[in-house]
């Protein structure tokens, strides 16, 4: 993997566009989520408010649950939403015709077909001509409640184990942690029921999350993402799908979609 | 799944053989890890004998990384091995003939076949004739140099993010965390190559690794697990496969071996 990036060109890459990007700040340093618009604009434009409003800030990690997912609230539910919506219709799904999709070769449990889809992890069934992003490691999702058109955003969850596929098609996700997933991966689990923290002081304080374009141009990350529609990409799968490294003997011949690695840099002119 | 659960009967559940069953003793608690003597019977034998040694008294986690493993060792790689093998033939695989199977009517990416041996996530080929352990969350396998047979169970892992199914078949897997998964889980990622951790004082200390059997009875945890063999679990996996909470609206009609929940309880006698 290392090589193939290596020998990647600049038009490889993708810059995260900052009315995409999140910054979860925590004290032990900061998450930064890149939003997928194509597959919940409604969602993402109401976390954009919300985040703009500071609505996030002060909020705390509530709920850990090994294997699953960290989530993160108002542990009070009280705060004003102001101009963000109570509630918004379910996104699910999209038209497959409306977003791009590169396809994995191998099957997947789940889905008739998986792949990449704005570089992100996704899937499609050509019976229904519907595509999903997919739940794997790092995915970041809306939280509702049994009520499908029930989320607003103000309830997030990343996943933080193996990836729990059965919430595909049940839940809107707005995107994924592109950098910091260890300090969300790494907290404490929750001894509540669904891994919620059992007392309040052990919830961890969100300092604020924040648009990047929302923020000062000096704060902002300069990252970029590989693209997935690239020949360097389709090296990497298949570098992945069999590894030449010399402790492997067994090549898997094939890959997990949530096993390939998605990889996000900070832009080479950016210093590091 | 806790009705299915609820509705078992004293003969769903197997208790964990004392032999069978290790106590990795952390400053945070137990983890418990049962082990797979049809699958890896030299391996764990050589574990044994160094855990009745005391071998791993005093050693440490060593390495964490994120959505990969947490393994631990002698840091300085100079204990003695006393009655123990230096290398091990691999135990990558056995004869299918030679392991009970249940398997599970969903594809799977990497393998013809998946399902249930032992009661650990499994998969055979049924042109080859063999079958193996698969690295699901949670699963521990045998460290080892790019030799095949170097591996001698001195460095033992544990998976803590999604399954990296492309190790299957490339390592000896000898059990799986039955308790105190969260307490490898959360640790600190290590922020050296391969998630090792860069300063020894990051290192957590192992305060000792036992096999229950060395243990006095009244140290023992009483045990036991859900019995894949029986119509408890087969309904288990069909309440899985298609949740009926009224959370869910899209049932996935199928389930990743991987995603398929193993349960462990102590022995209702046991009171605990």
């Amino acid at each position: 993997m290392a090589s193939v990036l290596a020998a990647s060109g600049p038009s490889d890459w993708r810059p995260l566009d900052p009315r995409d990007t999140l910054y979860l700040e925590l004290a032990s340093g900061r998450v930064v989520i890149e939003l997928a618009p194509h597959f919940a604009p409604h969602h993402i434009q109401n976390v954009r408010t919300l985040a703009h409003d500071g609505y996030f800030d002060g909020t705390a990690i509530v709920r850990v649950q090994d294997n699953f997912v960290a989530q993160w609230s108002d542990p009070n539910g009280s705060r004003p939403l102001r101009g963000a919506a109570h509630a918004l219709a379910a996104e699910f799904m999209v038209a497959s015709q409306d977003v791009p999709f590169v396809p994995l070769p191998d099957p997947d449990t789940y889905a008739p077909v998986v792949g990449f889809s704005d570089d992100f992890p996704a899937a499609r069934d050509p019976k229904t001509g519907r595509a999903w992003l997919v739940h794997c490691y790092g995915m970041v999702g809306v939280g509702r409640g049994d009520d499908v058109d029930s989320g607003n955003g103000t309830e997030l969850y990343a996943v933080i184990g193996h990836a729990p596929r059965q919430l595909d098609r049940n839940v809107t996700l707005i995107g994924r942690v592109v950098q910091g997933m260890e300090l969300l991966a790494a907290l404490p689990r929750g001894t509540g029921a669904l891994g919620y923290y059992a007392k309040p002081e052990q919830r961890v304080p969100v300092k604020s999350m924040r648009v990047a374009a929302d923020m000062p141009a000096s704060e902002r990350l300069q990252l970029e993402a590989l693209r997935t529609d690239t020949q360097t990409f389709t090296d990497l799968i298949e570098a992945r799908r069999n590894r030449r490294d010399e402790w492997y003997k067994v090549p898997a011949g094939r890959i997990d979609v949530c096993n390939v690695p998605l990889p996000v840099r900070v832009h080479p002119a950016a210093g590091g």
